[in-house]
């Protein structure tokens, strides 16, 4: 009873829907979901934080969304969508953390926020009503989002605090989770986990620290902390993937 | 005369503007599109539909069209250009279809939609000013469609009703027409013309019909109503464009 | 002083803000700009105009920025980044250009504009507290476009007027400069320095002057003046980059 007592009054003040999938923003599915938050909100701003994670990859996702949400403003909600398993019974989640919110399925996605997050709450909630069984990101999370927004109250969502389960992803990971448009290769680790006087290495060569890109000289790779708090291989105006020859999943090993 | 009076007082309240064309949502264009809504309604929405139908595509955005604006509320205008013949003499068309409003060089892009509508009307309007010969989406659609927006009346284009003429495409078409980012291959036909026990082939492969992705094995193709109402064949987790070696144009037979 | 005193009174009215960028529309960083930008001003209305600029090319976006800006409203402001010297001394800029406003890196994006505007002004600035060393379009310049178009004073952000310096980049350049999503070849040409019955030479090859794609038979190639003022070589439902094996550089000589 008491969890239930927690959610009912649990105020919702959100101003903000961001988005955050593996669609591709050129393409027949980012629309749809701005269509759906339009005819509810029409004055609600939103958001496409990112349609560029590689198709299905919740690794990825899982590693960059504390990272990429950091910055955005508390009163926001995240609708995450990476979601292989859609039409199946993976439970529909909701995370408080830090002050924001996220939607989404419960495939992993908000393990490694939960373990970055000062303060983290799931909860898991059914959704009522017909849905196709291919875009639950526009018939349920999508809609979801909207409702809590507009209600105001974790209850709308008839929500359930999470039994704690077995995560699938650690707090870091030191691998190439994910290659920008520039060919920057960013790591599943936090600068905090390493030092600035470190070196490390990828598929044996050695790589040094700098504090940005005009610190090298052009054509040149090194490492650093990015702007959102990953450690990233990078190149001076070039692609650190093509001057290196990196693959996803290479590791990262200090030396 | 009646027609005339019907263009009259036919009342327009539209609070959503979507765009549907080929330009690539990245690029110079969009833009433009935006800017001029910006400047026009400031207090619009507009939603980036789909700018991914192929360069000069119009046979894939009019099958496309219908399928992915039934989801879109009622009050909302599609602006829809694929427009190879730009500058030359086609007509400028505005439909209403289902109570939702499009805009767009009369060129095939709304023969599918006609077909597929409980109501439809067409009109065709002149756009008098200069106005460039390449760029009729930024100088005539999309200024059109925030005029019919703003005034709440089909009249201010001046606008009438089209006679009828030849269609192009017909309302289903067993073809490919167009492979989403994920590789999966949407077809122009509904999803209410097969039944869901049949088997298709295409290229001589034969496939079977699931729900949805997590109902058939990792890699395993499908076939299935997708989430707008179209048939598609699918891979779970894969591209079925890459499975099965599928090309735009490849027939779609029952079997 | 009495650059001083300019500064104060310059009233700036903006309702518009909108982006231009090489980030690529796709990825992890355009949504971020959004974010700051909904964070502070959640009424102002934003506009995607660019994020195709190639990597790093501040040539390309040179000459696009004032041709891709004549068309917006004024009360506008454009934030411009490609800025390959990100976290080295290259000066921060905002420029007011025939009514707009620009802001960036000061690295040669606001040279062209420069020239081909009837009146410009251009101030530096200073970004007191603390800062990433690798993304200054997110840390600086949007929120300095925040707070310009909040306050409604230049003198909010400290700027001087900008010492008159060598440029980097002329007014007209007859070279191709980009290809747009169709393969067209836009050059840094601008149409009022070419005559309609010039034939024009591109790798040897002699093109002639259409007025627009559908006057030249399907396949054909052809130069005009496209929408935005600029000489283009484009093909009528085709790739002129690829009939014509077109690269960026190439030249472009009047015969």
């Amino acid at each position: 009873m008491s969890c239930r007592l927690v959610a009912t009054h649990f105020l919702v003040s959100i101003f903000l829907i961001a988005l955050f999938t593996d669609f591709g923003q050129d393409g027949l599915y980012v629309g749809q979901l701005h269509a759906v938050i339009s005819a509810a909100l029409p004055e609600i701003n939103v958001v496409d934080l990112c349609h560029a994670i590689p198709q299905h990859d919740i690794r990825a996702a899982a590693y960059l969304l504390p990272a990429y949400t950091r910055y955005l403003p508390p009163a926001c909600i995240v609708v995450c969508v990476v979601d292989p398993g859609v039409g199946s019974e993976r439970p529909h989640a909701t995370c408080k953390a830090d002050g924001r919110w996220y939607i989404g399925p419960d495939n992993g996605l908000f393990d490694v926020l939960e373990q970055h997050a000062h303060s983290f709450r799931k909860y898991h909630f059914l959704w009522p009503g017909k849905v196709s069984d291919s875009f639950h990101a526009r018939d349920i999370y999508t809609p979801a989002a909207c409702l809590l927004t507009e209600s105001g109250k974790i209850d709308v969502l008839q929500a359930q605090p999470a039994e704690p389960g077995q995560k699938i992803f650690s707090a870091d990971l030191n691998k190439i989770i994910y290659f920008d448009h520039f060919g920057n290769a960013i790591t599943g680790l936090r600068g905090s986990s390493i030092k600035a006087e470190s070196k490390i290495s990828i598929n044996s060569v050695s790589i040094n620290h700098a504090r940005t890109f005009s610190d090298v000289p052009k054509g040149d790779c090194f490492w650093y902390e990015n702007a959102n708090g990953l450690i990233e291989v990078a190149a001076n105006q070039g692609s650190a993937r093509d001057n290196l020859g990196l693959q996803l999943d290479d590791s990262l090993d200090l030396v």
